[in-house]
């Protein structure tokens, strides 16, 4: 059985230009990883519609839903209680993620605005977080993580292992130099079309010494497929007239 | 009026964690500097029916649509014949980017796989490719750009001049060391009650030092707002012990 997801990042940094995405890339490879590969991403703002509709259509249409950033004290974190609206259930105090932050803030720092860090939606089971302790959450098949990079990658270990997994996607890569993709393309349709199964890709490089290839990419869950697609390229390359190497270009 | 925009990133290669994005931090601040703020992202595969159901829903719900990837020589560069599928037109041979491309290949290397890139939805406008040469296109409110960053920049400049403006976004952000999101939250959510029409961000940062504070951030297209605010930011940290520093906080 193939597994797929889906990942959301809420919040307006990314969508103004303000901050560079840290989060997809470890996602993306972690997933492959896991068997359950990335097939959709979407950045949406700090809109309750939007988080509402969107965490709504994609926990339909994949296996597994992440989400990153909106959980934390100020007025724009409002991730949580969307994702209860999503799943029709409350958002409430969780009794033990409310005696644990009580006790990390003690009672007289623990103001209205940290308390939204207790609540839950009903149902939810928390994502433990090593780094800063407010929790994440798990509802149903939608994962909802912090936006801060290591808190992130905390909170994704801690759910790792009670995630159902699928074969791992494998890759095999060669670049050549000095061969265009226009070259490469009709024998490369060719190899995708014996491995429908794969994603075959093609992706050219110029460097600044004015050297310039591409790199040519067999990937997939079927193991055995991608070392025969590979083969497959690096006869390609040879029969075009360039050199196969193994791997990715350096830059 | 307000102007509003979305991006679709089209490609295996982010979601798959091959490749960092390099692309929407450009995109977000230039179009935020020409008042079309981003207000969604999507990153999707090379699938026929992803992209065209993208398409058509994200050209329904904002004013611009900008698009990266998909549009070089191989099998699985299909933005192009997709988009033309949105709009219900014909995807054929443009006959000054044939003869364009077909001068540049010179005849014996303009093979049908590169004859694809002279291929247009049938009604849209070259964007000029000053790097390779093989152009982008404008049909409608949908601007299809190369995903190699140095091509999408010099597209998307080309792009520029001929789009709607709006006010330009403009932010001014204060932060502060020392004090917590927490502490500052019920002040904050009142700045953002008195201006519903700005997003009033807080980004808690922690150095590799110890050293820990949050940014606080006015942003919106009413620059007399953001002014304000941001004086209400000022006096808002200093009311909760803090001492205001103007600009990003020195990584």
């Amino acid at each position: 059985m193939r597994r797929t997801s889906a990942l959301i990042l809420i919040g307006n940094e990314i969508l103004s230009g303000r901050t560079r995405d840290e989060n997809i890339q470890f996602l993306a490879r972690r997933l492959g990883e896991l068997g359950i590969p990335l097939r959709e991403i979407r950045v949406i703002p700090d809109v309750r519609e939007t988080i509402v509709r969107t965490v709504t259509e994609l926990r339909a249409a994949f296996d597994e839903v992440f989400t990153t950033g909106g959980i934390g004290p100020t007025h724009d974190d409002i991730t949580a209680p969307c994702v209860a609206e999503a799943f029709g259930v409350p958002w409430e105090i969780d009794p033990p993620t409310f005696a644990l932050l009580e006790d990390y803030f003690h009672k007289s720092e623990f103001n209205t605005a940290r308390q939204r860090m207790a609540h839950l939606p009903r149902g939810a089971t928390p994502i433990a977080n090593p780094v800063s302790l407010a929790p994440g959450f798990s509802i149903g098949n939608v994962h909802v993580m912090a936006g801060v990079p290591r808190i992130m990658r905390a909170m994704f270990e801690e759910l790792a292992p009670s995630l159902k997994k699928g074969p791992p996607v494998s890759s095999t890569t060669w670049h050549t130099l000095s061969l265009y993709e226009g070259t490469l393309a009709q024998g490369l349709e060719d190899v995708q079309d014996h491995y429908p199964q794969l994603d075959i890709g093609s992706y050219p490089f110029h460097r600044e010494d004015g050297s310039y290839g591409v790199a040519l990419i067999a990937k997939g869950q079927d193991e055995a497929a991608v070392q025969a697609a590979a083969r497959e390229i690096h006869d390609l390359i040879v029969e075009k007239g360039g050199t196969p190497i193994a791997g990715e270009p350096a830059r």
